[in-house]
């Protein structure tokens, strides 16, 4: 059974409603194919450490799940995130933080994906950090 | 200038309670020496995902905040985190996350560090995730 | 002093030249240029492990190298590999290894790079493993 | 069935010996028991880089195996080494260089396991490099 890209969307949106951690955060899912994702997220002041800066948690909160979304839609089948590395190379600075995932090697047990997370500020994204993980078939 | 250990963990503790995202999501700094850390929290129901156990953002984050606590303590110099790999190996089930991370490898330029962080459930700790990572003198 | 594609390649080569174990292992640079790289490698028996396969150090080895000249050629500093993760994602198995790497962020410090090793069998390519990792200024 | 230890470093080595990358490197294996393992090297000239010191890559083959050893011998299944990643601490210089690996959490699919990489010179040994990787059961 195939869904339209709205609905498809739609199920993705509905399973990030149901993370109340993503809720408190604020997070919202803006775009989502089979192994591709889109996140976004108001940088709110809650959300930043003793700098003024995005705390580094949220980043890789971000990373985390974009990795996971983009993991188990490739793979449709119930997931978990087994492991991931993040390197920060700028400040999360500005008003939203927009994270890109996708899945570049899947298998029927894992997907290896990589993410990008960018700092929208004045219009303008500045990569913040790049993520690689591994999403395996849960039990 | 040495201070005593009871001070050096207040000097912590206030550099955690002016990271906004810290205080939203309740961590506490429970032991702190240089290149020594502990940092713990109450795994409230606004921590979790869907399935009812902690997210993986809150693991990361918390692996994250104390790898940076145990490289700032070693190098006593304002630092960064540059980047850390974790490993989630079981999940985060329990009334609290407890994180403990050390110092490893220190240089005048950064300091390699690893952390482990538990849930803490009955009163026995279980293993939920291992992390290692770099944190880099700032600037 | 900007120097020709052709020059370039060619201090590249000598600089993989003077690399003992790259020239054990057959390593060969296929392509240069700032922050971009292709080093290749036959996949001779003594590469393998006990299945037949290349071992995992050959990946790894020809994974770091192209991350650290990516880094390097990008920074036009002397530098040194940090640190590196590696995801292996099919057996290496063909006639021939080959790893392309590129700097996604490059500052005075260090440079975040980023592999994707592929075994070259009959003639087509099949991703191997992928990596990314951080070079940094030497001293 | 359980073998005695002489016996189970003897089934080791055997496997080692059949890895011909490991061969040519002239790695031993000087301990081995579940979940635990030492890998040693000599270093000589053909494992080094230009500067004199023990190719990156020299370090991560060691590493990579090591952890595969410890997660292998913690399963007691064919595994394979599906990623890891490693920090680079110091110049590998030395007569020697020494891996030591442990599994820390191991279930019937997978071991997260932990390698320190130290240079032996002088008959001192000194870190150079930390591993974190996931060892998963094959096919």
């Amino acid at each position: 059974m195939t869904v339209s890209p709205e609905v498809f969307l739609a199920m993705g949106r509905e399973v990030l409603g149901q993370q109340a951690f993503s809720t408190l955060l604020g997070a919202e899912l803006t775009a989502l194919s089979p192994g591709q994702v889109e996140l976004r997220l108001a940088l709110t002041d809650q959300l930043k450490q003793q700098n003024g800066f995005a705390h580094g948690g949220v980043i890789s909160y971000l990373a985390d799940n974009a990795l996971t979304f983009a993991g188990g839609t490739a793979m449709q089948v119930p997931v978990l995130t087994s492991e991931f590395k993040i390197n920060y190379v700028r400040p999360g600075v500005g008003d939203r933080l927009i994270a890109r995932a996708s899945a570049l090697a899947v298998s029927k047990s894992q997907a290896v994906c990589r993410c990008e997370v960018f700092a929208l500020s004045g219009g303008e994204e500045k990569l913040c950090a790049l993520a690689q993980g591994t999403i395996v078939r849960q039990g």
